[in-house]
């Protein structure tokens, strides 16, 4: 007697997650130095000492009810004005605590987000491949995903294609960048171009068409590659983060949105994500993790081990004959199934006791996509299992 | 060109969370000494010494990655093992992980199995007065909320009121006890007269009737009044948690879900519950503090203190010639409005000083909440303009 729902909640659960679970099996049976991973995007690297330092700091220097209690829902007002400023030095931006709502994670943002925008059957534009939990955000904002077919030479977003996905019912575009599960990273042009679309089909259709950036991964980029912040390209942008991955925190379920005084609807935009956050049951992003990352903000992990397995990876595949999409940001590499099945590819992968999520519950078939956060040494270890994958399938 | 369900959002918003504001504009303009507010449920006392130990413990003792980091969406196993072993010991139950769901506050549970037990429109009942929230809560499940009147003699819920309002929608029983706001403990035996109306209409509908149990007050009883263990009493009821009271933490929002074999459904449900609460978004409760309160799981907050400010307000108030329910737990006080107008009693109370919320807000008007989680000093020093106020109203 469960919501008829649930059924497909509980079948067509996160493919992630069952590799999680699948890894997890394997492990214990043939010991976790001989499994390799790559399912989960579960940072290795510890959190930045500074985090934990900032944690006893708040615990011996502020007043336990403060620390500990609530405080207005949006969050710590010093908190907020320090991600603002944070954000104002880097991008050149005039923010406030008035534009920053502390988040259960990005997840709670996005989720509070969407059901302020969208009414019952509106539409959500994404391009494929996407983060697979956006089926269910959306789902739950009572709204409609429209997937965008991904262009299998880059794996950049279309404008075109975008022109023609939107309808008078298109809401939203969400957008991640750097981009999960491929990599990639959206360039300034590439974005520009995606304005252009969006401003000219707002005007079409009568109502803004929202840009929700989704960031988590903002400053996981190496080469020197730059992330565009897309509100200075787009006034009706909201941008969702997370200190999952920049901070190695995704436990804490700590972010927060942005929500410009340039978005249509501002400030009642703000006022309503205040009261949806509440009303969803997150309440407020717990606090004395709020008031550490406050601390923290100049803090990164340490992005050089996720670049030395990126390349250790990277390297090692397209030597022995896969085909990866080029890897600029984030913690993933995006692989190609040798023979088009990525289900199959998988299940051969597993076989070498090797973990990869296939590109399928990306709305992306004939991928798959490997979470590089992982020890290099296990990098290294894997190499020789990929090798016989490789024969398998005569690449080279 | 936000969704249109925003308008109620805001408006409707939380008379609670308006109160804290107001109060927050009076304490500037008068100094917060002069001003009594007893609006807002937010724990004045620190939490336990042992709270802030633990967390540093954890800090010392744990790997950061494992600390910080993801584990299964439901909570860490050792954790969700410790709190069912706690409730064994004290209820003599015997459960295990396999029914506790860590939560993100009680908030994000109620919300998270609302959603796995109802379809559109099936009907939650609840007892009059009650948690504002649950409005939101049931609506944002899809669901339809059935208030019972109150019955103002005893403030105890009436269980042939809740043989006449059950439909054949009804799936949910919402039980606040410890209640907020009328402070009053529901005994065993108004519980197992529940049971019955509920085991006989169960059978009579063709589906269970699940108790949601909401208990983020449990521990907060005083005159040695025992609060049921309601799984005891009836097969189908899942209980809500949240440490925000007992371990003064409400701003970590970190709790969790009880979900015993006997309900109906069990394992699906917990299965469902996990995957909801991670695609609404919360994907898994606060980390750190998970860690943490395992380790406080014999630690309580100063329940003294409160007993002293409930003994002292409610003497105080009865002494002045308001009526008021005998309190028995958690930290409020519901009072009668001397002429039956709650939102006139709260607006005379303000021009004092006083800052009560009216009953309207509880789906009660002719009532107000005072939370007497404040200091013991500002109950002495708003006796005296409690005094002004009953002369207004010509008390005595």
């Amino acid at each position: 007697m469960l919501a008829k729902e649930m059924e497909t909640y509980i079948t067509g659960g996160s493919a992630v997650r069952a590799m999680f679970e699948e890894g997890a099996r394997l492990a214990a049976k043939y010991g976790r130095e001989n499994v390799y991973d790559f399912s989960l995007g579960n940072p290795n690297i510890p959190a930045p000492g500074a985090v934990n330092d900032a944690i006893r700091a708040v615990l011996d220097e502020e007043e336990s009810t403060f620390v500990h209690g609530y405080m207005t829902n949006a969050g710590y007002p010093d908190v907020r004005r320090a991600v603002a400023e944070d954000l104002n030095r880097r991008f050149g931006t005039d923010y406030s605590e008035a534009n920053i709502l502390m988040t259960v994670g990005a997840a709670g943002g996005l989720n509070t987000i969407l059901r302020v925008l969208l009414d019952p059957e509106d539409e959500v534009i994404v391009f494929a491949p996407y983060f697979s939990e956006y089926n269910f955000y959306v789902r739950g904002a009572r709204g409609v995903i429209r997937p965008i077919p991904a262009d299998p030479e880059t794996f950049r977003p279309d404008p075109e294609a975008l022109r023609k996905a939107i309808t008078p019912r298109t809401k939203v575009l969400l957008l991640n960048n750097p981009n999960n599960p491929t990599g990639v990273v959206y360039a300034a042009e590439t974005l520009r171009a995606i304005a252009a679309v969006l401003t000219e089909k707002s005007a079409e259709i009568g109502h803004p068409i929202y840009i929700l950036s989704d960031e988590p991964y903002r400053e996981l980029v190496y080469d020197a590659v730059s992330v565009p912040w897309i509100p200075a390209l787009y006034p009706d942008t909201v941008v969702g983060y997370s200190w999952s991955k920049s901070l190695s925190l995704p436990g804490e379920r700590i972010g927060y949105l942005c929500i410009p005084a340039s978005c249509a609807d501002f400030p009642v935009m703000f006022d309503a994500a205040v009261a949806v956050s509440r009303t969803l049951g997150f309440v407020n992003a717990p606090s004395l993790i709020q008031r550490a990352v406050m601390r923290s903000l100049g803090a990164r992990t340490d992005i050089e081990a996720y670049d030395r397995n990126r390349q250790a990876l990277y390297k090692g595949l397209t030597d022995l004959g896969f085909r990866c999409a080029p890897p600029q940001g984030a913690f993933y590499l995006w692989v190609q199934a040798p023979d088009g099945d990525d289900v199959t590819f998988a299940q051969r992968g597993m076989e070498h006791r090797i973990l990869m999520v296939r590109g399928s519950g990306f709305g992306c078939a004939g991928y798959v996509r490997l979470a590089y956060c992982v020890s290099h040494d296990m990098i290294l270890r894997s190499l020789p299992a990929f090798e016989k994958l490789a024969k398998e399938y005569n690449l080279k």
